[in-house]
């Protein structure tokens, strides 16, 4: 540890009877595991809520993969109609269903089933149809469900819809690299879709468990100064670059102090999705294996014939030795 | 009151024939009841303004429950039928609806509730069909209405989807703690939902009702400065941290001084959910009676067998003597 | 003209050789009509463009009356229905629809008319039925039509309900008050809504119109300094002040300056609503003879038995003289 | 090259290494094509990435003509009917479906897939019913893929509508104009929406190729200091300014300089539109042989018999030789 990092430490040493550091991680969190998953998912978990506390089916019907969605709602609609069906078998299918073709008591119920899906979709054909108060009462009350169902699937559909995929690439590793006389930490981002994030603004913080005092060992978080932190359009591709100057407290850390110190590189993107017209987030992190030294990103870009410049997304994690 | 407070008093001097300070709230507004509620909602009524002025359906609609939501689209259901059954009805069921199957008058009259639910609802099975231009000029117009009924049912479901329930959890007491030498003002927060909340800022500002000149007492607010007022990420817990320095115009107040002031400390937190793509904003109040002093938080870390960090969200309250 | 706003105007000069001010407005405007209207509109005209290129049907739709959104909607569905009828007639009622009772040429096509409606709702009661592949397939079609016009018509409706309503209240006149020996320019606002603003911001700008060289008159803008421009929560009514200082714009102007320069005060609030989840902006003006000299606002501020604070807000208008 | 521009180069110099600018264009980039098309997409490819990791339904269905949007609803429409048909048709329409009039078996396709139209889009007459276990199942879940295809199309609809149409007119050239002693690079924007664009705020970057050593030209960019780079109201027309002084990197450059160094003017916009509550993004650009020098805008304000400003949005590109 070198004088420089700890001048920064005694900056943030009044900080360290709280609880909580700026990025809203703990410096009591002391696990050796990983913070922040590759997908930006955070790897603690919270415990003590009941299910439905934390449960929200919107938000759970939104997020899935549309497999997933397609069973759900498929499911709920074959679910529903037998639900319904029981109640017309049950109520009399002889008396109560007009126009029923039936052979067996099986047949009835079929027919009860199919009644139910033309009065759900409130498609209707009308060879079924309800008489009598009962039957056609609870018609009446499964067309409004299946309305109210359409309802909440288009709204479910529209939220899926709606929802940015601001997929962002990141190279595979994070590098250490050497130009004339400069150390950098440098990582390659890309959009890989094709609508432009506009304001793009990308923050790295630093986090190292320290155990100076193995009775109190304790995480620090720094943030790394980049040379661009925020761009005005990402439609391309971005090399983030972090010098190690004597001010980064990177300066005088070996591998060996990463490996030794859990260290992890915590990136935070946030932009504007100018076709999506909303704010996107996404997250990721490099853990300290996950650092190349003394390698460099290799280029990426080229030209058409037409004299038009190309970028090719697939060489993004493609780096060269020094 | 000492020589500290006294000096923002005087900054705030200027400010006194204001009649409103910062936060919204009135200097004037000498009430001895609570300002803000634990829900965050305003403890103040607004007169002088017709019902149908303020009353605004869509906003009614999107925050009733869902048990109310579904009963009041019942009810309108039945209603909207009835009606239209009544017109059916008088129009003349035996020549201008074909098909019915009836009995008696009441039965008349069912048959043209049911019929009008299957325009309404589009099902149309047609068993019961209209005839003559008026019952099918009406009938026309009901599966327009119910169409009509269908769109508004469906942007109402999406507003009440799409809103974010940002469900904070806030300790029910707020305490005022003492380590080494520093006395702080402390409270905790939780993020209850899976979702991830992103640039999070809290504000707590605190009220004193002064009353020097007994003729015209008049309230006082003050914002309290916090070690961290904004986090990057909000994903399990934070404890928002004033200390009561010289600066802070907690400094010296004895329990007693809050309580006679009618003391408040009110919360704002605002931030961005990610899931729902929206800022969301939560507030809640500590009145002087819901202040522990020399008690501090309970440890809420644990780690699991993996080596991943736990949370336990239902000791948020829990607090240890000091 | 005194030496301070001169001192102002100097610092103004550079920007004059600019043909816009940074509120939008130009310099060159130089009628002598109201700027913007009570209801924030502009009250200039653009030219020069056609019909099509700045009439947007969703803007439209959204922005008219609910009784005119609702005859243009039933206009509509009569008018599709009438030329969907229109074609069935044409192709052959007897052949073609099977279940038709008519006596004359007219219920044929009255006959039409009612099936049209019942393919566009997806009614489709049935009595009446398409054969051949000619009706049969305009029918398909006009379903689809139908469908789609109720996608329309969702997508419309949400848009209107989602709209936020930021029904602001202005008092109907501003004054120019004295307390002590303070000059201050007032106005008073409220939330008409129940919702409430967040971090609602107010600018006023003051325009007067300059004549010293009758050859090139030029209407020059100014910021108006305030209290407080920006408050956390608009729930009740707020007080906007702006001190005549030395500084002011407005320092050593007479009642007769603002009517021979034809002065303007401009309202600008924009803030963020809590229930609709979305900005808000609203505009208003005061103009010269809107202005009471040596008045001040009356009180709005009462309480329950219970001790709540209430706020009158049809009062909002009223002001006493000093 | 004159000594004010070298410095400002020399400022740059520590950024020659960074792969990017913080305009997200690269340094490396040293087509000698157009970097920003007339309409604001950029004029680089990306490659590298298979069609469907770029490709998304919602933003390509949402950025389509209505012709084609229409298109693609109508063939879906008739292709997913076609596809029913031909199962309904395989399973047997004699003994599957009820009431089919039929001369030929090209007569009981068609009666398959007008049935199957009439499923899908739930109008159901009813002539045609499915009888036995297959062709009921079919039906119900053809009518289910109908509401959930309904539901997508509510979508669309929505997202195209509610996608702000922020349509900026852009004057066809820039000027570089002079009043008495000063410089200026002009150019004119209008907002040809009647909406009111609000906080609106313009940049400018000046891009040039440097060869001056031959093995490694890059890109240079430069950000244009504008006397008014923000205004409050965009709601007619907007002549956006920068002087050319001392401190301008286009002080001392003539028109062949920027021809040799293929400049480009590259024009970013955005705002927050009041109708369509929604930030907007319009970008543009303008190459060097899109500049006239000696130029200046032509006058578009005009009265109106009221007394009432005009502004002739069609003018904005008329210019007049100074």
């Amino acid at each position: 540890m070198n004088s420089n990092t700890e001048e920064i430490d005694k900056k943030e040493e009044k900080g360290k009877k709280e609880e909580i550091s700026n990025l809203g991680l703990s410096n009591k969190d002391i696990s050796r595991q990983r913070l922040l998953n590759k997908d930006g998912t955070f790897n603690s978990r919270r415990t003590g809520l009941p299910f439905w506390e934390t449960f929200n089916f919107y938000h759970y019907m939104v997020g899935v993969s549309w497999l997933k969605f397609s069973f759900i709602v498929f499911s709920g609609y074959v679910l529903l109609n037998l639900l319904f069906a029981i109640v017309y078998y049950l109520l009399g299918v002889d008396t109560h269903l007009l126009g029923v073709i039936a052979a067996s008591e099986m047949d009835k119920f079929l027919e009860s089933f199919f009644f139910s899906s033309q009065s759900f979709t409130t498609v209707g054909y009308g060879r079924i149809s309800p008489i009598g108060t009962w039957t056609s009462s609870i018609a009446a009350f499964e067309s409004l469900v299946g309305l109210m169902c359409l309802a909440i699937a288009t709204g479910l559909f529209y939220g899926r819809f709606s929802k940015p995929v601001s997929k962002v690439l990141y190279s595979k590793n994070a590098v250490v690299t050497q130009f004339n006389d400069i150390t950098a930490f440098q990582f390659r981002i890309a959009n890989e879709q094709k609508s432009e994030l506009i304001d793009v603004e990308v923050r790295v913080m630093f986090s190292i468990l320290r155990e100076e005092n193995a009775n109190t060992p304790y995480r620090k978080y720094y943030n790394l100064k980049l040379e661009f932190s925020k761009i005005n359009f990402f439609s391309l591709i971005w090399t983030v670059n972090h010098i190690i100057d004597s001010e980064s407290p990177l300066y005088g850390l070996t591998k060996n102090d990463l490996t030794n110190g859990h260290a992890e590189f915590l990136i935070l993107l946030q932009g504007y999705d100018d076709t999506f017209m909303s704010n996107v987030h996404s997250r990721s992190s490099y853990r300290h294996n996950e650092i190349l030294c003394n390698a460099k990103f290799a280029n990426v870009y080229g030209f058409e014939e037409d004299g038009r410049t190309t970028v090719s997304l697939d060489k993004i994690s493609d780096t060269e030795s020094v």
